[in-house]
């Protein structure tokens, strides 16, 4: 029987990218298994990849020999599983603030700037590619106007999204900003976002799990 | 000092719907307060309104002086903080399976039809009604088609979308099949989920949560 944990990413997938941070943070060891969403068409839609994870999307992760998807559930399952140290405060009050948080940025901005969304535009709507870029930076800013709110705005902020612990928002917000650098969306409005990101990058495991240091990067 | 649950949405929001399925079958009181997403400019746009969410989306919800945003992170702080009867099983296994479905469809389908996209892709995209119409289409089918085979392949699937309880992917899945109806979409090929949003509606918490059902109807 298989042990231990596959992660099956993409070094520049927002999704994956958290997925690896929680990991990190959490001090597990993985295995990597590289899914190239642009190589052969796009691994994600071969056979062997889609029997696994029927959305044709990553990542997932192998434990053992369960297969789960959605990095927010993948997150959710390894600190039932891997409680220490904690990526969700000890209260509902705070669960509920980081969950939103986090879901903010996974919910209401990423899946708008994903990969085949923006094939789409292309390919079906005919949207050129400075209008895919205002495209992305439209919903990336919309959503960082309100988590900039809802960070400066709350005294839960701490050095991180919730308090001075890193956690489940921050391994949301880290690749969003990584995202939103990609798409040069101007970040002055947002100081407090900024900031954090900043401080994440000051910790071992958000280095090793940045896009760069992984073995598929180009 | 305010108590009590009050939920500000709208009769046709998913998010909200969703959060009206998981109040109904948890048998709990709320107070209704509508935020007219279309009126006014859309109420959700008000100083007041998004003063407490700054995402200016429904739903929000207000237990006593806490503010909760985010469906998902709502439905999660109502299961912990009133517990009977779950709405999650309860193996981390389970609840990350459950999880994922719900995710499946607040993450990955439907955002990407939302009100705001839509306008978005009229307004400045000068995308049309039948293409943006296509465009909803598209990513429900994409979604449902995923959502179909993680249902039908999986001996955890059982009246419900997990085991026999209706929980809180039924309460993701019934809204968005709701929508999917209002775009035309053609449901031969997703007979599972057909099933299941046909048993959640033989059950009282749905049919009180939904759309027609609430004050502000049209």
């Amino acid at each position: 029987m298989a042990t231990g944990l596959v992660l099956y990413g993409y070094w520049r997938s927002s999704a994956a990218y958290r997925v690896r941070i929680a990991l990190a943070l959490k001090g597990l060891a993985w295995e990597n298994r590289v899914v190239h969403l642009v190589k052969d068409g796009g691994q994600q839609h071969a056979a062997d990849y889609a029997a696994m994870n029927p959305q044709q999307l990553v990542p997932s992760l192998r434990d053992g020999e369960r297969v789960l998807t959605q990095s927010l559930a993948i997150m959710e399952y390894l600190e039932e599983t891997r409680p220490e140290p904690p990526l969700l405060p000890a209260d509902a009050r705070g669960r509920a603030r980081v969950r939103s948080l986090a879901q903010l940025v996974a919910c209401d901005i990423h899946p708008l700037g994903n990969l085949r969304v923006l094939q789409y535009l292309e390919r079906e709507l005919g949207v050129g590619e400075a209008q895919r870029g205002a495209w992305s930076r439209h919903w990336i800013a919309t959503g960082f106007a309100a988590l900039e709110a809802m960070l400066a705005g709350n005294a839960a902020t701490g050095r991180y999204c919730h308090g001075d612990t890193p956690g489940l928002a921050d391994a949301c917000l880290v690749p969003q900003l990584y995202n939103a650098r990609r798409w040069k969306l101007p970040l002055d409005d947002y100081p407090t976002i900024v900031r954090i990101d900043a401080a994440c990058h000051e910790l071992e495991a958000f280095r090793v799990a940045a896009p760069e240091a992984q073995p598929d990067a180009l």
